[in-house]
């Protein structure tokens, strides 16, 4: 009988944020491709595109004119999933007809005034601004909304229409499944174990940095990057092939209560994790990213010690620049199936240069 | 004060199988759209090409030659994402690493020998075969598998690789997340309500037809096709913009205890849906679909009274052939979120003919 070796035999792995569990099958990068491949992002963006309505001094479909920004800009959606207002819902004791209310604000955010540039490519203080600026308007929003949710869809292949560097921040009165999820599962931890669960989860990817561990079959290495203050690995439970959690060294509940240092050190962890990606397949890295930390509004006033902030990288690319994974029909319907072990993944984003090639001269 | 309109004010709907909700946004629609559009579906698909490893009498790509098949043809994937032996992982006692065995076996189930058909223009017959072909395999893998996953990845857009017409069947020896979720929640609503969640359910749908009942804000038709045995409608939680559910008339715990009469009216529904679908946007409709039932194996012989068997369509098109629902940053880290009411998509596949564009003369 063969040995259990976690990069070559099919296993699952589960994750204890969400009590869900995800099928690992290495052995399936083998198989050859032949279906849909995807156009490479568009290369050639202008710095400025006089029709682009996230640039500065445009006028946007709604009439509104862009002031001439400098650094970060943020507007209300012209076309929000979430408003303000809206008529009360009628209350319904049907279990099987469930309706609540759902009040908030989207928001976009822009990164830089020019729209040829990315995230790596801008310098530290260029995008300190940036973490600044979701600081400032988690804490606004954070006063009347239970979630404020701050996420960047990069590129086409994720339903980002517009190449102009920006995110989004949508605030809602509910908490959304996802956080209302951890939060629970993060709370039962707190309970049973006495620590956070991302605090112990964060102290035992460490420990299995110490060598005489690392080279053990149970404890191969998820690290990606760090600095003195964040920690950038891919997480044992990883859905997406190239998926990342970023994680604060010290117990942080929110993105607001950073320090000055800090939100520079979160600024440099996203330079760093945005550079690896760009040069894994040297192309403008497509994803979906956001930030999680404790709910606010009410729950500003309630317990949070369970929350731990932290930054969710979810990229679609698998095998190149044109090839993505697919969550389809088995994904949709029974469960997440990756083709690598994280560990894999964390190597090869750990082979990648910390150089964007970008700026290689 | 504005009267609350479930067509026209954001609200938020839960779904009562998996406790998850989503967010209705109906003003949204109206948002122009600049992002990505899909290559239309390639409508010149040869009825054999001598290269594809699933037409009669190929040889695939692992050397192993297809029969001459006249109807449906099951064989084992070539690259399976589970296989049948692994060795035995070792236990974990650490609530952060939990890894678990996952045994099992992936095929792949073609439907017709022609490449150029897809179930809407097969003949009532020949998607009969496909029925009972699903039904056969579901019991011959429901002995020895926890769960048997028959599913279909409908065009490229779905990362379907192969125009020719089939679906894959994924057995495991593990529940996997969706139908273990769905499964504690009918268990439950069983449990507390005495009835089948689904059946209930069902019920409330069809009562809501009465046509004083319909006229009401709180009973809006959902139904979008039926026959003598089953019902296809937009459930009231659907997160995709066309989803359905089929569902049927009598309480059915799996596919394998349909009646011949039944499973030709499967079929039949199977036609009914795929042929509306087509004439939405009239093109070949990409969509995951699958179907649950209560769990096999060893769960053949427990009380899975609960469960309803049923079909889930997940289409991903939203506004046209070349424009989908992006199920991006928010939709993944905070909750799904629609454009369009389950109602107004119900509306919109009911005002579809019943007739596939293709067969008008
Ligand atoms: O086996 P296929 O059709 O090549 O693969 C497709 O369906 C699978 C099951 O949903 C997914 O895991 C793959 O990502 C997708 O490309
Ligand atoms: O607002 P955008 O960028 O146009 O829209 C994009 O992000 C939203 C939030 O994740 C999604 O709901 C949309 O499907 C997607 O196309």
């Amino acid at each position: 009988q063969q040995v259990f070796q976690p990069d070559e035999h099919q296993h699952i792995r589960y994750n204890p944020l969400k009590a869900e569990w995800v099928l690992v099958s290495p052995h399936r990068c083998k198989r050859p491709w032949s279906g849909q491949v995807e156009k490479p992002a568009e290369e050639e963006v202008p710095p400025h595109d006089p029709n682009n309505p996230l640039c500065p001094g445009n006028t946007r479909p709604n009439g509104k004119v862009n002031p001439n920004y400098e650094s970060t800009y943020v507007f209300t959606n012209d076309f929000p999933a979430l408003l303000e207002e809206a008529p009360p819902v009628p209350k319904s004791d049907n279990p099987l007809f469930q309706c609540a209310p759902a009040l908030g604000t989207c928001r976009v955010m822009c990164f830089h005034p020019r729209s040829d540039i990315t995230l790596p490519l801008m310098t530290l203080d260029e995008v300190t601004k940036v973490v600044e600026r979701w600081i400032a308007e988690s804490i606004e929003l954070g006063l009347k909304y239970r979630w404020v949710q701050v996420f960047e869809n990069k590129g086409a292949i994720m339903g980002c229409s517009n190449p102009h560097p920006h995110c989004q921040i949508w605030a809602s009165s509910f908490l959304p499944n996802e956080p209302r999820v951890k939060d629970h599962y993060q709370r039962q931890y707190l309970a049973k174990h006495g620590r956070p669960l991302l605090r112990d989860y964060l102290d035992q990817e460490l420990q299995k940095k110490v060598p005489q561990l690392a080279a053990s079959v149970t404890a191969p290495e998820r690290l990606v990057c760090e600095n003195a203050s964040f920690v950038a690995l891919v997480p044992y439970w990883a859905v997406w092939p190239f998926e990342l959690l970023v994680l604060p060294r010290r117990h942080v509940l929110r993105m607001a209560d950073l320090t000055a240092d800090e939100q520079r050190l979160l600024a440099d962890i996203v330079r760093q994790v945005t550079t690896r990606y760009d040069n894994l397949f040297r192309c403008n890295f497509p994803y979906s990213m956001g930030w999680h930390g404790a709910p606010t509004g009410e729950a500003m006033s309630e317990d949070c010690q369970h929350w731990v902030f932290h930054g969710i990288y979810l990229p679609p690319l698998l095998r190149s620049a044109a090839v993505k994974k697919f969550m389809v029909g088995y994904e949709m319907l029974a469960q997440a199936q990756r083709d690598l072990t994280p560990e894999q993944a964390a190597q090869r984003l750990r082979d990648c240069s910390p150089v964007h090639y970008k700026l290689e001269q």
